[in-house]
């Protein structure tokens, strides 16, 4: 029940209409008794800083913030945490009495997400499709994983040169290398690299037939495929993986867990799902993106 | 069930942690099945200016304004009903792609409250206690009742001197005069104007023991008494009228029918009350209001 005392949270972005953070996070709230509403917000990019601004005159207490405004968007902000100001983006805004500070919880989602996978990183290998923003939040989250190595491959060469070079002397990857795609032994790579993720919209409703990789013959039991896509479920990348054997996930873990480490962040209280509950929330999301488990 | 495409609604006032707004406009929205979330926001004056703008760039569809905004956020406005230009005061915004309107349904609010005693005020004469805001929006609501003629008494003589000029000049009442309180016979007009009308917070929680009217023994069963105050739900005002058989009204179905209007303008939707639900609805404030009926 909505009174006047009820905490309003919401996302920005252009366009939001078919975001899925509204059910989740008033999910969230419902589940986790919380005295808050989750709302979406439009907003065109050159009317962000009135929206900050509206957020602190309104005392709106927590904003997610999405495509095309991450970066942009914090510059607006009065505090930044560490990790916003490495990566140079932020995808949470805490306002604490009209001071707003900047999170980005990208990472935490991607780490939580992985689960009992979570022992598959440290020290170990990744081959990484993709250099933008989201690769980004994950080349981070796999420093903080203690990846020993990580191979870039981005059909824009010089963003992968630019990842590669921060992963290593921003994150702390030991090892981080762009693969020029024409010369690079990128068949030899996916044999031995035995964690694979896909950071690019490739393989995403509607390019559903299209996969990054180009060797799906080398994929064994010992891989890990994980794509951020969750649009289709399943994507071609993630179905060639798994007729051969390789574990696999996609992207909707890591867009649930980085909600809910936006609402811990706003409600400062250490807000657990429980893996049935979990599996709830797959299920309404799925159903909302019109998909079939 | 809130999603992406969910409108959002609001009322902003300082303080407004005791509003009953958002409890009765989220009943509205269950009840017409809207889709729509209401929330309070507490806005402090100088910070009027950045939540109207915030409001543009969030695309927030429509805010309640209440005490101590209604007079200064007209400025703030793009466009001004008649009725706003008239009383000088807006109580809704409504966001039409970016373009502000300010709208007043307080008088709406008041007019639709009446009920079947709204055909006492057709020519009639109306005794009202206040001059403050509240007083105005009522005086507006009497000249389109068909009111003949308005007497005024406040404590602040100058304004009661003020609204009744308005009330001539530019609501349009016939008749209305400022009674000066030593000098005027208000025993006498009392006993003989059967419509009065408490705009003033006297006789309000905290105040409660407390009425503006001196002469309780001159009321009889065709006085018609209208107490804009609803906490306590029944003031010594209406008690004293009551006693005497008078008909008796507090300002509970006002405030319904104001937030009524402002949801009305808000969908473009003609929403309609029936008696049963009015009472279910007002059950409901009442007990947030710890009030038993």
């Amino acid at each position: 029940m909505i009174n006047a005392s009820t905490a309003l949270y919401g996302v920005i972005g252009d366009p939001v209409a078919h975001s899925l953070s509204p059910t989740m996070q008033n999910w969230f709230i419902d589940q986790f008794h919380l005295n808050a509403v989750y709302a979406a917000f439009r907003v065109k990019s050159e009317k962000l800083g009135s929206c900050i601004d509206g957020m602190r005159a309104m005392g709106i207490g927590g904003l997610n913030v999405t495509v095309p405004h991450k970066e942009k968007v914090v510059a607006f902000a009065d505090e930044w945490s560490d990790d916003v100001r490495l990566i140079g983006a932020a995808n949470t805004l805490k306002n604490t009495g009209g001071f707003i500070s900047a999170h980005v919880t990208d990472p935490y989602g991607f780490i939580e997400s992985l689960g009992d996978n979570e022992q598959r990183f440290r020290g170990a290998s990744v081959f990484m499709y993709g250099a933008g923003g989201a690769a980004k939040s994950v080349a981070y989250a796999l420093a903080k994983l203690g990846v020993d190595q990580l191979l870039i491959v981005d059909s824009a060469a010089e963003k992968a040169v630019e990842l590669a070079e921060q992963a290593v002397k921003s994150f702390g990857i030991k090892n981080a290398s762009a693969l020029q795609k024409p010369l690079a032994p990128v068949k030899t790579i996916l044999t031995h690299t035995h964690i694979v993720i896909n950071a690019t919209p490739l393989g995403m409703h509607p390019w559903h037939d299209k996969t990054v990789v180009e060797y799906p013959d080398v994929i064994t039991a010992d891989h890990y495929f994980y794509d951020l896509v969750y649009n289709p479920g399943k994507t071609r990348f993630l179905r060639e993986a798994e007729e051969r054997g390789a574990t696999i996930q996609n992207g909707l873990d890591m867009l649930i867990f980085q909600g809910l480490q936006s609402m811990r962040l706003w409600t400062e209280q250490p807000l657990a799902l429980s893996a049935a509950r979990l599996n709830d929330l797959r299920s309404i999301m799925n159903r909302q993106l019109g998909l079939n488990e």
